[in-house]
């Protein structure tokens, strides 16, 4: 470890990291009978008060069933109730989760904090857990449909922070995710099509038999809130709820385990991600995460198909699909041929210097392009306008 | 990845990640002929301007000398100072890091930031980098003789929140740490001898050599400020410096490589670091952390004799050393056994549950207690006071 040169002396150290951690569909688990939301992974049940972080909607709506649950179970928790939704995603929040570990005096290992929430909450806490005494466990229990595909799924944490998305965080996922798709029959129908825009994105980088899904029952999925339907009625069977969730997760879960810590910086799971970011933020609060992405994936779809990379019946299928979930194709902010070359700017900036720009090459499957053209966007940003201008006027 | 089970399905991920860095022995460094100061580890340079953090002592001290070094090799930099010391180890300051990299634009990879200082701005700096886009390398210049062998080998970086040393925090080693002794000339004794607290318990734990060298030249070290000799002159020879912080660094570097994310909570550097947290917290301003570690390691010291695991004699050496080294043995924090044992509680926390208490059998070796009692702790605090009331009074 200590080499000594000409030039002097100098020690290097090398160390290698294991991270593990799992996501387990959980059905019925506010069930006082089911233990899973109260176990720790890892190491056996210690004394000590856990702290449950609720998002606000969650406390509001199932506030009192996570509470007979763990009074029933006897287990001594601390509450915290934390606002959902992209502003609150702030450093002030993490410190709130901070300071409720510090006032119940939590362990480094067994007693750690559950999150129960949407991605919001999820993140803060997630990046808390990861600061408190330089990092401990912390089990996740996504409730939107966003967070139990993809947040749920990721090993990164974060805050926004002087008006950059996600400019704080960490790579550290929670040991521990359980998914009770129960949770999306209360989570609103336009935060549900929000999650649909992740799921459109996996079904079109990798899994035509997602896409396919999508097509046939993404909109019944959405009507039902990806509920069973009740004895007697018709509806998407659970099944399909259950595959649908599955494969995204699945999915997620491939491209993200050998590319963890991002060292590797052409990932496909950035497909919908590369000019999304700013336009996202400026038209924020008018569009969701998953709505522009939707859009991004049309926008890039777009190129894939002005370079020849796609069909033009692929294309259309894209653009009708997207249309079925309820995601609209196209916004304003992505006509505008300045807007989208400055996003494409900072994407090359966080991707250190390269555009690595995932496309279609068909319907789930993609390659990576280095090399796309102002002239290639600015052309791309009129075909967004006439998608704009095709659709109905009282979806625009 | 994917399991089924009759209890319904679940995803593992496993992923494993290695991490690499180096401590260079880099005297001269702020000559402008040496490339060392301006190089970036891993990838080729780039442009882009780099932030460079001084501590507020540098700054006054070297300040000139930096920003004549960063001009003479044409390399675009934005300086930010701010302040050494234990209370400005905060959020609020590790947030003016960021808000200065956001300010410059920092990349992912080619510009990280560079920080000349104490091991407070090396921590402070340390976690911004960490948490920065999620992560981006940085650059470390330990300038006091604490942050030289120990600061500047660690992974670990920090700030404190509410009232508790370095709550938040990450293992994030810099990839690069730069030495250069010639700080050293600058720093004042008293904080020389806190730093010679972190030497004199890594003698005690694994280096009987070390611990002879400081006991033969400690003193003189101390007061030629680790500087070689001028010609003609007498003192301590530049060799005997460099050997005894090179075995300080390689000492902590055995320690750390295998165990760089504590995942094992049996750890021999936690020596000296078991009381003293608490100690040093309550006793703010008045004790350093060097001089509470030496006091913790006497006070181990102390517990170990009265088991019979360390020898009378040796006892009176450590005493004795640390005397040299200009340490006081006891405080009066350290002769209250109320807090004392607060202090242990809230390590055994921080250890999941168990003591882990590192204790000499000798000079230069360990063991592991699990079992002190509150009896064997009133009783060390009582020794402690005896110790106390035996130093020269201009000493107390
Ligand atoms: N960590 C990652 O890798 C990763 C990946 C993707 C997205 N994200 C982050 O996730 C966030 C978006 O997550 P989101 O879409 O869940 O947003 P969100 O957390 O804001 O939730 C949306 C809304 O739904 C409410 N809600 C939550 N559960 C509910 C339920 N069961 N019933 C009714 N209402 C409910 C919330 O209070 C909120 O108002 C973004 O900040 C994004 O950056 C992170
Ligand atoms: N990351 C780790 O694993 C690790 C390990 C040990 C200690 N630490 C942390 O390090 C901190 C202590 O570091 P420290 O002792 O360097 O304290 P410090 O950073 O406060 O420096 C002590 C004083 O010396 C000044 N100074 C710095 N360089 C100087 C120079 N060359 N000449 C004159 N003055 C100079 C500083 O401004 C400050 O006033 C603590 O916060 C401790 O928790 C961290
Ligand atoms: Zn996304
Ligand atoms: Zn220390």
């Amino acid at each position: 470890m200590v080499t000594s040169s000409r030039h002097g002396r100098s020690w290097r150290l090398r160390s290698e990291q294991i991270v593990e951690y799992e996501i387990v569909d959980a059905p019925g688990l506010l069930d006082p009978d089911n233990p899973a939301l109260a176990s720790v992974p890892g190491t056996a049940g210690r004394s000590g008060t856990r702290v449950v972080v609720l998002d606000d909607a969650v406390e509001a709506l199932y506030g009192e069933r996570i509470r007979t649950y763990f009074d029933q179970r006897d287990v001594p928790v601390a509450y915290l109730v934390l606002p959902g939704s992209e502003e609150n995603k702030t450093v002030e929040r993490a410190l709130d989760v901070v300071d409720k570990l510090n006032a119940v005096g939590t362990n480094r290992l067994s007693t750690p904090p559950l999150v129960i929430g949407g991605g919001v909450v999820a993140d803060v806490v997630g990046l808390a857990a990861s600061l408190y005494r330089r990092g401990i466990p912390s089990v996740r229990v996504p409730t939107t449909l966003l967070a139990q595909v993809d947040v749920g799924v990721a090993a990164k944490t974060g805050v926004n922070y002087g008006g950059y998305r996600n400019r704080l965080g960490s790579y550290s996922p929670p040991p521990l995710t359980l998914i009770d798709r129960e949770f999306l029959a209360t989570v609103p129908e336009r935060q549900l099509r929000n999650g649909m825009g992740e799921i459109f994105k996996m079904a079109l980088i990798k899994d035509r038999r997602l896409f396919d899904l999508l097509a046939e029952y993404g909109a019944g999925l959405v009507e039902a809130r990806f509920q069973d339907p009740g004895p007697g009625q018709d509806g998407v069977p659970g099944t399909v709820a259950d595959e649908v969730i599955g494969r995204a997760i699945a999915g997620m879960a491939e491209e993200l385990e050998p590319n963890l810590w991002e060292k590797n910086l052409r990932r496909s799971v950035d497909y919908g991600h590369s000019f999304s970011p700013l336009v996202e933020m400026r038209a924020l609060p008018e569009l969701l995460h998953g709505e522009a992405v939707a859009m991004d994936c049309v926008f890039s779809a777009v190129v894939a198909t002005g370079r020849g990379l796609l069909d033009a019946a692929d294309f259309t299928t894209v653009v009708e699909v997207a249309g079925r979930l309820g995601l609209a194709p196209a916004h304003p902010l992505f006509c505008d041929a300045d807007l989208v070359l400055e996003a494409l700017a900072d994407t090359v900036r966080h991707r250190d210097g390269r555009q690595n720009l995932p496309m279609l090459t068909a319907i789930g499957e993609v390659c990576f392009l280095d090399d796309v053209t102002e002239a290639e966007i600015k052309q791309a940003c009129a075909t967004m306008a006439d998608l704009l201008d095709a659709r109905p006027a009282d979806a625009r």
